[in-house]
């Protein structure tokens, strides 16, 4: 059928990526369980195939994104689906330990295998502004990132098919918590001020040109964390200790409450309290990591 | 004497200020309580003086950075100190009432005066991508942004003298929150994969990245809490709910833990059981508002 990629599972997020290839010029075959939406993509150029087995068949490149891991388990057991001397690069959200099975079931069939995370939402496919992340063979991955940069800005994280589902959750984490200290301070701006507060619109241009700085700091403090050594310099933690305070007293007087300095309050205090009130605020991972909390070097 | 900007106070940060505003070829006059680190300036170019009436008669811009608010009164009300008409930034940092009540003071002697508050540490003065915030007369700030830019990049934020305590506050929690969240993904990614983990260096870089895709969030969310409603889209908080279970079951997995998810997490799950699933993230800050949490529109 000589087309370049195809796509298993037309749900929001596969019909994007289907759409995302089609509007990027590759020739993509795609199939779904169901009809419809193989249909839609049809009129917008796709290639609709009649069952799993044709569709695998059609091209060299396969991407695979349903519901969870035991449908991709399904689609790809399907009568006539052979994958061998294909590359098959799994998008569906699943566990680490689903992709390692995924991987597995792979490798023993000569099947190329790409595990993915898709770090957008549906509208977010196309666009290189977005990440998607790929583990795997290094050499499968640089075969097929032509044609996967047509669904935004294709990131290599290594081989272990596992690192995707783990990065995912992490980035995830970093959103949240970020979103949630955003969100406490567009409260307390929103509170403040005799013109009846900041518009949240207003405080957000500032607070997204401040993720520049908030990225140096992540970037800064990296180094710190691999080498074990939390050199305070010109902001050690004894400093944020008492700046800390003054958001704690903010959302008190505003009457503003998330949970969020307090929680920050209590780990820079038991860092401080353990007699590393010189060091860094990356010295905070060690009050994370399991064992006796900053019990480790001085 | 001729000199186009004063520094008062020679701390760590007005030292850093005073080197900047030469470096980048403004003549600068400088005055400090005690005469060390005016010597080490001078060396620099800068012009040493010897009161701090003088040094304030030399420029028409006089920025103040002393420890905090006593300190700024007591300089101001040296003998023989006089800034009529001249234009007074004070980047020491202090509280909201603090910067209200100098701005009042200021008023009453025709003193034009702009509040400001210096988003970097010291070695980061000087360097653009940093910012600096002001407030005051727009007509001030304005007249003052060509020197002031030799400081980093000046953000005006109103007329309120009081808003860049408040940004400065509410910045840092951002940036704590943020980073709290990335430490907590900097565990999780190191304790993980068959390799011994992820080095934090090689997870900032995707980390990083991310930032980009939260500023987004920011900005699209941004608009609804000004509107009051919060269409949850392609990623409602009834899907949030459903993922952060997976980061504190990834957390909990690896003995990992930083409170985080688990705030989210009640945060979110509050909201939901409100019945704002529907919602998306940035429903949370009716959550942190005083008053009763998610009793206002559906």
């Amino acid at each position: 059928m000589g087309t370049e990629v195809t796509v298993l599972g037309l749900g929001a997020m596969g019909s994007a990526l289907a759409g995302a290839f089609v509007g990027a010029g590759h020739r993509t075959a795609v199939w779904n369980r169901t009809p419809g939406p193989a249909e839609a993509l049809a009129d917008r150029g796709a290639v609709r195939t009649a069952s799993a087995a044709e569709a695998v068949a059609a091209s060299p490149l396969v991407v695979v994104c349903v519901s969870d891991h035991d449908a991709v388990e399904e689609v790809l057991g399907l009568p006539g689906v052979d994958l061998t001397g294909r590359t098959l690069v799994n998008l569906t959200s699943g566990s680490p330990p689903a992709a390692r099975k995924t991987a597995a079931w792979a490798e023993g069939r000569r099947v190329k295998y790409l595990d993915g995370a898709v770090m957008a939402t549906p509208s977010g496919i196309g666009d290189p502004a977005f990440m998607q992340l790929y583990a795997g063979s290094r050499a499968d991955f640089e075969d097929s990132r032509r044609v996967l940069a047509a669904l935004g800005d294709p990131v290599y994280l290594g081989a272990d098919p596992a690192l995707p589902s783990v990065y995912d959750t992490a980035l995830l984490g970093l959103l949240w918590s970020a979103l949630t200290g955003w969100l406490h301070g567009v409260a307390l701006l929103g509170a403040d001020g005799p013109g009846g507060g900041v518009p949240a619109a207003v405080y957000t241009e500032v607070a997204g040109r401040w993720l520049d700085t908030v990225g140096r700091f992540m970037s800064a403090h990296a180094p710190q964390v691999d080498a074990g050594r939390y050199a305070g310099g010109e902001f050690p933690l004894e400093l944020h200790r008492r700046t800390v305070e003054i958001l704690v007293h903010a959302g008190e007087l505003r009457g503003i409450s998330s949970g969020m300095p307090e929680l920050i309050r209590d780990l820079i205090g038991r860092a401080v309290a353990a007699g590393h009130g010189g060091d860094s605020f990356a010295r905070l991972v060690e009050f994370m990591r399991p064992g006796p909390a900053g019990a480790a070097a001085p």
